[in-house]
């Protein structure tokens, strides 16, 4: 049997499995009455703000697809002698994956507003019933999101004329990764403003001006922060990993047609192989977690781990051996597939490595935690100043480990026989390595949000200490989790940085060799965009397009703090509202109206979040039009590098701040109300929006700005 | 008569004029006992901390210049053809320009030193005998450094055979370049932790743990703080200042090589006459400056400054029209020189450009200022969120103007006839224009600290009530001049990055068209390496290399910013001491030991400087030697490029955050003693070190990544 048939195998495979889940998630109880108040209150906020996002969202992609339609129909990829025209297929290859990513999104939010009410209500039985709930939530994302990625790009690919023209197709699903980071970008966005402006503006009225616990129900705000936890981290991050997925792929196939005469198709599919068993894999490790009642459960969650990684290996020792094998036809000689075996045990070598910087950077047993809670000790200026001397350092240990990473591929893609041309697939295997555990790691980042709003309802519906002990237990868990999948969520967008931006230079060259020779010999510069695009990074143009990109990283970062910090603003002036206005209200004798306060929060977080994405949308497009295709290619070098290393700065500084704050908590440094206490509030309100609005969006700005010029490089050569 | 001649005629009166401004300076009085014993105080701190500084600084520079000699001796440099073996020149060259830069700042420190006094005496009588001494001591920094750094770069190109040989003598002083701007490197970054070190400690336990007045006699960290205005702010600012002017003539005259054929000697030299008569436009500029007592001093300075521009613009054009005509050997046709007057002006224009977008970046009368000082009003959490996105969001106009600037300059070169290098040498005639003024801009600079350390003086010595109204007006005036000068200096480090970038890529070409034949065939990554240095950026080595660049920026701001927190903690530890241990201290009826703290903190700032000073140091060399030539471009492009957006972060934010403070404590959104003013507090500390340590360290280290490689570029064929 053809190894590929595993690509819709697997695909729908894991949707049914997707199906069973969120059946058996259903079946559960819905515990005590005041939890399915409190329930249905988040569910619908989160319902409402997803609605109006979506409709927000899709009225923009369903723009930019007619613009696409008219910019991209009349050109043509492809290479020399072999061009076809692109017609209605980019626009719709656009509009698919836009309309599979908000999928894909809504099913995530989906299952996992009606997972927390069961997790809190398998509380009142015991820890595994309310691990189990809140688990399964978190599985249906990972996989929804990883499968609908698969079959997508699979379909697109084949419906495009993948089997008969297999050096053209990639070229023309480009749109689909475009489309999926095109609402990424968005999703993130208004779902992180969303989030954080909740978040800070129900404490800073909430617990600092009135002195009330977190998530207690007087606070209007604690509903709108609770579904922030939904849209943000549910919505926003399925979006994201999306994208992801879908963009790393095609990048990945783009490469792999440099190599079509030694690999053939197999080159071109490995990628989704991959990914098809790294569903596999995933799979069983999510069978294996099973809580205990006595048991920390980050054991059941690292031994899911351990399981599919180990299974991950296995099925790419046996997909390498199986596709990546021939003959180079130049040299006569055998390739040697164990290289880009290595390649891939790099990649999955590295996300270990990613997730173990993470933790030294922002968690309370090591260095940089306690040094930002020494400093709590002096104030919060020195808090802040230390925090960010932590933030900006921890740069530098990640960057070491991906160029590491690449330059290791590389060389043994380079030595498998193949050249610089292997070298590059090397540095996409290694890519691949690292996503194949992608769906379980999804699921351990959604299960986050979903443990946290469990821990919230069982608060709000003053539900027994026995309960709330497990709840808390879980959400410590779920903390976790959501820590250590930002530093593999980061990990991977800076491994893709290098093979989307080489998916591009591989687009330019092949432009170029299929312009009319009598074009070329008019022009210098096109003359030196040969085979390797060697990029005249001396000219000013060149230059100008690397300045704007790293200017365009701080721009959009500003844009995106501020917009936390103005819907943050509504928030709080709402909650002092009704704290003034609503008699009885401090005493719990009348009822806050959590509604309002939603629908503040969601007006504002849709409107905030248009000017930033627009930024990102239009900056490259324009770099590209006015400054031409190398200027594009440094915009792009630049720009990813810059987008990962603002936000390594911005996560690990914000999580590191987070930590201070609770190893202060925890009795160090002065304990809880100290003066070090308060300066280490200041430092994790700072760094919420760091952490979780702007940090998280530069991820998809990274790719965004990749497929963008993917996408839209046949408009590069206008002027030049 | 030869106009070069103007070269040595200017740059020798222009030191016999600081001498006769310096007798002028010593000839005034020295006013009152008290004064005297401040004055005195400040004085030996200062000489102390310059004294081991440059004891280590030079020790440094020793061994690098050995080591510059073994690694550089055997090497040869210049075009194919018409090489020289380097000999001891690079070294040479290296440790004159150490101690040229080193003897700039030592002549900066020391009039400032003696003219803080005189200002503080001058007070005493009327304002403008107060504005003479203290600008008069600052128009000695700015002459002095400008002077020595033309003299030595001219000096050197004479001495290795720039008549004889004038295409391969601007190879040969590159090493003037480094060697000043190491020294530059660590004697900013020295006296920018020891003065924010002293700052924070003298704040922190001073005014908000004893609650007693900045500058009061009583805090024994007041004269540490008073020492380090006049090492963080003369004498490194003016070695900073010592090295653009340096680097960025011979950055030119490299750049000038390639219009030997039509140029001459003239295109070479251009640079160093553009300067020398920037300088003599300099000092009719400082002659106009003459205070009256009832007008704002800023009037007589801004006239000053007019003056200077306005004989800038006649010499320039006088100058273009004189050495920049020729005819194009190619084409035969008459080359436009007033095309480069033009970009002579758009430099000019630049400079005026970013001394308006600092101020409304950082002056209290717009809107990111406002903004700051409103979000204060909710605690200093929104005022750091607010701050950090004020100062991202500071990096867009001013990179867009600079690339407007670099592409105007480069057009206008280009097509005056002479093409594509005719372009690169438009942006080179750009900056020479923007650094004109440098004399005059580095003697407002100057001026800041003196009229300070002349109002702590007023302060300590008890003087009375209308002499410290004069003071404060001049005080005033320095802040204003402080921060419209940091605009111009990091302006100019933004228009110099391209020039140096470029300078760089054709020493890299000149290098591989020199090659054996034999070597280039057998090579494929040299044969791409064509004229225009064609760079495979898709290429991994050449991806880190630019990785690795942005990654040094932030882990080089990391560890500056920590260094002024470590001394800041010693400072502290040292003032509660003795508050403690001191009987009287704080009833006025015993004197603090000043000198402990001095000694503390001059040891911790030599301490702190050099790990981040060995990182820039170290790093490009690596990147280099490891990865290669088109590495160490890549690492150049991005390391400048990413030095300057971080350090427009840095300084923006900073200095918006401080004038908010001070918009508070003019009485807006709660005045002097509110939250809100608390909360300003803790921004303007936070600030303190962004731009005051890290940002202005950053505009050396641009500089000092660019002349190390230019250096050193004959070792990067190593491993190629």
């Amino acid at each position: 049997m053809d190894v590929t048939a595993i690509i819709p195998v697997s695909g729908i495979f894991a949707l049914l499995f997707v199906a069973y889940l969120t059946w058996s998630i259903f079946k559960m109880d819905r515990g005590t009455a005041d939890m399915q108040n409190v329930a249905d209150a988040i569910r619908e906020g989160a319902y409402a703000f997803l609605r109006r996002q979506y409709g927000t969202i899709m009225t923009l992609a369903v723009v930019v697809a007619v613009l696409l339609y008219f910019v991209t129909s009349k050109q043509t990829v492809g290479p020399a002698g072999k061009q076809v025209v692109i017609g209605y297929r980019t626009a719709l290859a656009f509009f698919l994956g836009a309309t599979c990513s908000a999928i894909a999104g809504f099913i995530g939010m989906y299952v996992a507003v009606n997972s927390n009410i069961r997790a809190a209500a398998g509380a009142l039985r015991s820890f595994p019933d309310s691990l189990k709930a809140s688990f399964r939530g978190g599985a249906v994302t990972g996989l929804a999101v990883t499968a609908l990625s698969l079959l997508g790009v699979w379909g697109l690919f084949t419906a495009y004329g993948g089997r008969t023209n297999p050096e053209i197709a990639p070229l023309l699903i480009v749109g689909y990764g475009f489309g999926a980071s095109f609402v990424a970008l968005f999703a993130q966005l208004g779902g992180g403003i969303y989030t954080k402006a909740a978040d800070v503006g129900a404490d800073i009225v909430g617990k600092v001006e009135a002195g009330i616990p977190e998530d207690d129900p007087r606070n209007p705000a604690v509903v709108a922060d609770l579904v922030g936890d939904n849209v943000g981290d549910c919505a926003g991050r399925g979006a994201d990993l999306f994208e992801s997925t879908a963009a790393e792929n095609i990048g990945a196939m783009v490469l792999g047609i440099a190599l079509y005469p030694v690999f053939g198709v197999n080159g071109l599919l490995f990628p989704l192989v991959a990914r098809a068993f790294g569903i596999i894999a995933s799979i069983i490790g999510i069978m294996c977690v099973r809580g205990k009642e006595n048991e920390d459960p980050m054991w059941a969650l690292n031994r899911g781990y351990f399981v599919t990684t180990l299974f991950c290996v296995i099925f790419l020792y046996y997909v390498v051996n199986n596709m990546l094998t021939g003959v180079n036809p130049e040299t006569g000689q055998a390739i040697k597939s164990m290289n880009f075996f290595w390649c891939a045990i790099i990649g999955v070598a590295l996300s270990y490595i990613f997730v173990l910087l993470t933790q030294y950077y922002t968690d309370i047993h090591f260095r940089p935690v306690k040094e930002i809670a020494k400093a709590c000790t002096t104030g919060p200026a020195t808090t802040i100043i230390q925090g960010t001397a932590v933030g900006m350092e921890s740069v530098a240990l990640p960057v070491i480990f991906i160029s590491a990473a690449i330059y290791g591929a590389y060389t043994l893609g380079a030595t498998s026989g193949l050249g610089a041309e292997g070298g590059l697939y090397g540095t996409a295997v290694a890519t691949m390595g690292m996503l194949s555990t992608c769906a379980f790691i999804l699921a351990m980042d959604t299960f986050g949000p979903i443990t946290d709003n469990a821990g919230g309802i069982a608060e709000m519906s003053g539900a027994p200490e026995t309960v709330r002990l497990r709840t808390d237990r879980l959400d410590a868990c779920g903390n976790t989790c959501k820590a250590l999948t930002k530093g593999y969520a980061i990990g991977s967008a800076a491994l893709a940085t290098f093979l989307l931006f080489r998916a591009y230079l591989d687009e330019v060259v092949i432009k170029v060799q299929a312009l009319p020779a009598e074009k070329i010999a008019a022009n210098p510069e096109l003359q030196m965009i040969g085979k390797h695009l060697p990029v005249d990074i001396g000219n000013v143009k060149v230059f100008i397009g690397a300045f704007v990109a790293l200017m365009l990283v701080f721009l959009f970062s500003s844009t995106a703090i501020r917009a936390v910090g103005n819907a943050a603003q509504s928030v709080i002036i709402e909650v002092r509202r009704q704290f003034r206005e609503i008699p009885g209200l401090m005493e719990g004798k009348a009822k806050p109206e959590y509604g309002r306060c939603v629908d503040i929060v969601t007006a504002r977080a849709l409107k905030e979040m248009v000017l930033p994405g627009m930024l990102v949308v239009v900056t490259p497009i324009l770099v590209g039009i006015l400054l031409g295709p190398a200027a594009a290619a440094a915009f792009l070098m630049v720009g990813t590098i810059g987008g990962v290393v603002v936000a390594l700065y911005l996560n690990n500084g914000g999580g590191a701040w987070d930590n201070a704050k609770k190893l202060i908590e925890l009795g160090h440094y002065g304990g809880k109300g100290s003066e070090a206490h308060a300066a280490g509030v200041v430092g994790d309100t700072v760094g919420d929006p760091f952490k979780d609005t702007a940090g998280p969006s530069l991820h998809v700005l990274v790719k965004l700005i990749s497929t963008i010029t993917l996408v839209l490089v046949g408009s590069f050569f206008m002027f030049i």
